[in-house]
């Protein structure tokens, strides 16, 4: 049997939704699902036991902060990030070359609402066909990234999924750089591949399809990757400066990918942009945004987002969800939460974290019942 | 079978160490022992879900905090604050009194460390005959506590052990104002037993042992306060200015201490002190170090204290302590514990806050067994 396998259960005969069965070598991956941000190898505010209690399947690391802290040589020497962080679940690592470029910018957010005026902090230092030349936020020290390095790292670090590395290329970029960008990141790509293929090592490797908000570019680059034999395609670079446009880039991409192949959104797992995604066939969505969102009190409910420090929580004597059943609410009252809040208790950052994770993995469970069942 | 019972279960031939049961309506303590502060109802970083299984019998919640935020009022809506935190076992509260003062004086250690030049900082604004009347720290309002509001309060807190109302005369005072403040102090405390009296409501209270290191008026605070029904004894107000001045006072003290009764001493935890104080036969401690340290990544092993982001530990992949059955170190290594630290991840002060509290857990009852075999 091999390590990697995507299976599709059923398709539904609504929209491009279907429900589908990842098997790696850490387990099983149902899709469409959500993928919890684990930057360091550890969501925020919990650890990994609690995770796998709250039945997190996939957890999302980045490459860039484990190669500057731990370093992925001691990764490495635990027998991999599984081993390193105890996780015995899957794990997808991304190339690095996001955080490069996007800390340079300052975020993707902040860089299109800047209009392109926002310009790189210094900490890239230089792009060539090779790679990117940075500096570590760490020690300042000059870091080359190259699609073989960045392979390698994910190798040491031996995640169930890796990503190969590409370019971000910013919202705000003249034709001529945006035609020279996407280019060489077709090439990073199939170099990532070619590095990849050297040492399979029971890991899978996605692509990164790009081309901006060009239907055509978009097009254009999912011709390229879908002819390499990637295990799957992951939709990054500029995803559009909202909701709509990224609908419209997702409409123009998703019939270029293969059904039989598993893909991957980058970045993306707000509520509303799971629901528009879902019917157009995205298997998984990873973000920090539910986690981020309940370190700033913010709960969600499937009445929408409470905050949890409105003045009528504080005598709330019942769970934030009357039938939620994770931990935080079958132990602990609004009006306790909302005290450890104002309180500034870390206990409030884990409890919440707690809620929101439980919330997404249910949710994602309701949409593989309602595709199921034809109703989305 | 009354409501609070204790038990001696063996009386030390060595010393004045005894081991003891402490019956209380949410389940037994044993003596000796160490009491984790969970100021605000919560151990920081902790849920009480988890201190549970840590196996920490009493937990020390400050009356002031709960007073302030969220108000005494929601606590005794939900039940009380075993009910309100969801912690089944045995909880002791304060009096608010001394949060009062040592706030003003910004906390025991800097008064004694200022030499007396550090003045009260406006929030303590009147101390008459009634009360203490000061500004709270959260919204500028004036308060005034007396004993009667400090009991009540402590009461719609409902821990199953309370402490009277005392003062805390600063270590740097004149002879004519540490002699007004122990009477008044004394006084303080019988207005605290009669407004216990009232309504007993299955709630123990302590009185505060005070005279700071005057070992004559150490003797008469015990003989005042023994001749009161109270149902334990504190041992309070300034306990020295090192390690060798605390011992002459607990010398000096505790023989005039009723034996069948339990004692507690307030505010100290730290390792030294206990191996110095339980020989003298004091039953419980509180301190916020252990907890604390853990925050700061400095983790307790049989062998001293071990500074987690020393360059050593990036490297080892063990636990803190091979033997240790803390969840900490049955799940996570050293290297890991040290690169969350150094990523600056909550999830470290968590880990470190687990073991640093089953650590102490292990201590005391590695004690009480030295004590059955006379050894201590």
């Amino acid at each position: 049997m091999p390590f990697f396998k995507f299976e599709i259960i059923h398709q539904s005969k609504k929209s491009r939704a279907r429900v589908g069965r990842l098997h790696t070598p850490h387990g099983i991956i149902d899709t469409p699902n959500f993928v919890g941000v684990g930057t360091n190898g550890t969501l925020k505010a919990l650890d990994n036991k609690t995770v796998h209690e709250i039945g997190l399947q996939l957890m999302f690391c980045n490459t860039y902060h484990l190669m500057l802290q731990p370093g992925t040589e001691i990764i490495k020497q635990a027998g991999g990030i599984h081993s390193f962080a105890n996780r015995t679940m899957p794990i997808i690592t991304d190339s690095g070359g996001f955080q490069v470029f996007s800390l340079a910018y300052g975020g993707v957010a902040s860089e299109i609402k800047s209009k392109g005026t926002k310009k790189r902090d210094g900490s890239v230092l230089k792009i060539t066909e090779d790679g990117v030349t940075f500096r570590s936020y760490r020690d300042g020290q000059k870091i080359l990234l190259t699609p073989e390095r960045s392979i390698q790292a994910q190798k040491d670090i031996g995640a169930d999924i890796m990503i190969s590395f590409d370019e971000l290329p910013p919202y705000h970029i003249s034709p001529r750089k945006l035609k020279e960008s996407f280019e060489r990141t077709h090439r990073w790509e199939e170099r990532s591949l070619n590095e990849h293929l050297k040492n399979v090592n029971n890991q899978a490797l996605y692509a990164v399809i790009h081309g901006g908000i060009d239907p055509e570019l978009r097009k254009k680059s999912c011709e390229i990757l879908t002819n390499m034999p990637f295990d799957g395609y992951s939709i990054g670079g500029s995803v559009g400066k909202n909701l709509q446009e990224m609908i419209i880039m997702l409409e123009a991409t998703m019939p270029h990918l293969p059904t039989e192949k598993p893909n991957h959104l980058l970045g993306i797992g707000d509520i509303a942009s799971l629901e528009a995604s879902i019917p157009l066939g995205i298997d998984t969505f990873d973000s920090s945004h539910p986690t981020k969102a309940a370190r700033h009190g913010l709960l969600f409910t499937k009445k929408g987002t409470v905050r949890i420090v409105k003045s009528g929580n504080a005598t709330q004597l019942r769970p934030i969800e009357d039938d939620c059943t994770c931990f935080t609410c079958q132990n602990y009252t609004l009006a306790y939460l909302c005290h450890l809040f104002k309180a500034n208790e870390l206990t409030a950052f884990t409890l919440a974290t707690i809620h929101n994770l439980h919330f997404m993995v249910q949710l994602m469970k309701n949409y593989r019942e309602q595709i199921l069942r034809d109703q989305v």
